[in-house]
């Protein structure tokens, strides 16, 4: 295997043979193969793509070039939920208690909030005492014991993905679909999964704005999974406005116990009941997606969902009242509100806008080395199709530091458009595919 | 200026700032712009290009990346030929002295060989003592009092072009037309010529294989030279089969000081003159080509020429003595002999063939650090066209090591064709640009 050679070969429009993208992934994780040679190919992969079979040998070396955890010491179908991230996007948190509660055992591996989008390690470990660093060992032992466990990437779990991620992202290679696609199924498959609902978010706020472009990734991630021998479902949902109403890490954890409790805006609600409502019926606990609503339902009334939440939070360490004592969770000491510059509707809401915001606030990461403030945030007191009179609250910013909010204000209503009449009502779940 | 912004506009089709290049040279060049992202924009360029203002940009930030020398103080018009690389191709070794005895200073950087092709370097250092590594203030010195100076590429030149060169060689972005022009022209207008002579080769033995390729090169580099104010004459050349006889670096010497006593191969003789005389014409010391190759032959049969050539080696701390005794140059201890398989004519000879049988026999380098026998290489007894008898040598190999020769021997019959007919005759120069 001549690194030069495959990736002339790939420039070329050649397709490479399995087993030289093994080597040269193997390569790579061991750094025989320099980072500027792998910058290489992803730029000559970002031009002439991968085919079905250079992809799937692409995606199973990422897999291998670490550990792939075993978990068949739960003999139920494990299964996981991907989001490719939005904002407002605290599905995970209510849809793991979820499936765990109806006999579904949910090994979830997350990652932290980048760029304009929020991620569910740091939402939860605005819980206080919640740990996402655990050993293989005890991740094993939760999802038998517990139904299941919620951490980050470990330096075992697909080293070359961890790598080659860092490099994507400061070398303009991030936007491809074969690249993204291999990067989650190689890390999704390595947490020891049977199956997998994929979330594949469209919209302002996602990273595919267009239903084409999160159709090709989600075929893409489901031939795959197909290859690998799991089961995968998409769903392509609505990121065209943040999710819920609340924006930020311990108010998203807030919001997601109020879906628990049958609380929390519709739009998250359904959104979690539909991708959670799969998740039961590849796990083979209901027959139909109808009869796993049924039972999403009866486990928020009968408080067996929320229960299930309190055990995954003390048995990684976080403390179990914070979910009944919201005074628990990090709360930040003033708001302030963004007013309404006219009466109308709200028409539309830029998302990644939304986003970006947060994270001048502090409540997601510029940098992977950012530090962010687990109280403060947002909360959308209004949303598109809303009707709204001039100079009424529209967005309640929550905040420790007074020094970016007129900035972050600013930000909030030029991301949010005005109009006379309420737009017509956008589906949430957009598409089905499997 | 962000690298990330620009790969990203690059891959996409856009078109670059020329501040935005040259910010982004400058960078690489200080190592703030990482090698694995100048890799990811170079693989953008291939897919993409360069359009003329972008290129020009590119250029000039190479160019000044490092130091221009001021030959100012030898005020004829100083005149380079660059080529860009062929097999048996010992042009400079007779053009810069002949050039020189005509009164036009040749201030010449050259390089060493590298994959098939050889390089000026490693042919002059066969002459023993001959030193290519002088100082700026020596090099500028002997263009004003010899009328020529030949060493190789300093640190201080071109430094930028340095670092992608190498970079380029290990990440598939080698043959890629916008690189490659402004890489010449950047090395080139660094030695602080007044004009150039492109000898652009096409054929089985030279980077370009077709003439379309040849010329949009050649166009391009003219154009370059326009946009610095430097007037640039191309001829594409002939390099379908390796250029005169010898190939191999002393073997070579002695070719070229056998044409500057007239008495080399024709198509040596010829590409020789053709180049040198578009050299006089733009030092204004021929008012056409017709008159420069007078002037030419002139020096060949006064001696000037031969002359040049001598004290050009004791400026350079070469001994002139082996100029006419090779006995003193570098003498290979064997010789092997590949012989025609049957009776016809050769037809064709895959010149990169014989570039990389040399290059295994240790004539020429395969990586920047491998160590080069001066002594070895191949007569050509036979070039395309002429007739042959089976078991007559066609090829006779100088060797010191016995170990390759079989596999050379064997390499060297590959590469040549045999049949029942002469083919027509290529043209030497196939077309000329200004």
């Amino acid at each position: 295997m001549q690194p030069y050679e495959l990736i002339k070969a790939k420039r070329d429009g050649g397709k490479l043979d399995p087993s030289d993208i093994q080597a040269f992934i193997q390569a790579y994780t061991a750094g025989t193969v320099a980072d500027y040679q792998m910058a290489a190919m992803c730029m000559a992969i970002f031009f002439k793509g991968l085919d079905s079979r250079e992809l799937g040998a692409w995606a199973r070396a990422m897999l291998h070039s670490g550990e792939v955890l075993d978990l068949s010491d739960t003999p139920a179908i494990k299964v996981d939920k991907h989001s490719t991230g939005g904002v407002g996007d605290k599905v995970s948190l209510s849809l793991a208690p979820l499936a765990a509660a109806c006999g579904v055992p949910v090994p979830m591996i997350s990652g932290r909030g980048l760029g304009h989008t929020g991620g569910t390690l740091d939402k939860l470990e605005s819980i206080p005492g919640f740990n996402v660093n655990l050993s293989t060992a005890d991740y094993r032992r939760l999802v038998r014991e517990v139904g299941c466990c919620l951490i980050g990437q470990t330096a075992q779990v697909a080293p070359a993905d961890k790598k080659l991620y860092a490099l994507r992202d400061v070398t303009a290679t991030v936007d491809c679909i074969p690249l993204i696609a291999s990067s989650i199924m190689s890390k999704k498959l390595a947490e020891g999964i049977d199956a997998l609902v994929l979330d594949v978010k469209v919209g302002s706020g996602a990273f595919m704005k267009t239903v084409d472009d999160a159709r090709v990734l989600a075929r893409t991630m489901i031939g795959l999974g197909a290859e690998m021998n799991r089961k995968v479902v998409a769903l392509l949902t609505d990121m065209d406005q943040p999710l819920g109403r609340q924006v930020g890490n311990a108010l998203e954890v807030r919001e997601a116990v109020d879906m628990l409790r049958g609380d929390a805006p519709d739009d998250y609600t359904e959104i979690t009941y539909a991708l959670t409502a799969e998740m039961l019926v590849l796990g083979r606990k209901a027959a139909t997606v109808e009869e796993a609503r049924g039972m999403l339902r009866r486990s928020v009334e009968d408080g067996s969902a929320i229960k299930k939440l309190k055990e995954i939070v003390q048995s990684q360490g976080g403390d179990p009242r914070s979910i009944d004592d919201y005074s628990l969770l990090p709360t930040a000491k003033a708001t302030a509100d963004v007013v309404a510059p006219r009466d109308g509707f709200v028409t539309g809401i830029h998302t990644e806008g939304v986003g970006l915001a947060a994270v001048a606030l502090g409540a997601g990461r510029q940098r992977v080395d950012s530090k962010i403030d687990p109280a403060v945030g947002f909360t959308l007191l209004k949303k598109v199709g809303d009707a709204v009179k001039q100079g009424e609250p529209v967005v309640q910013v929550h905040y420790n530091d007074a020094k970016p909010v007129e900035d972050v204000k600013a930000r909030l209503l030029a991301a949010y458009r005005f109009g006379d009449r309420a737009p017509a009502a956008r589906p949430l779940v957009l598409e089905r595919l499997e």
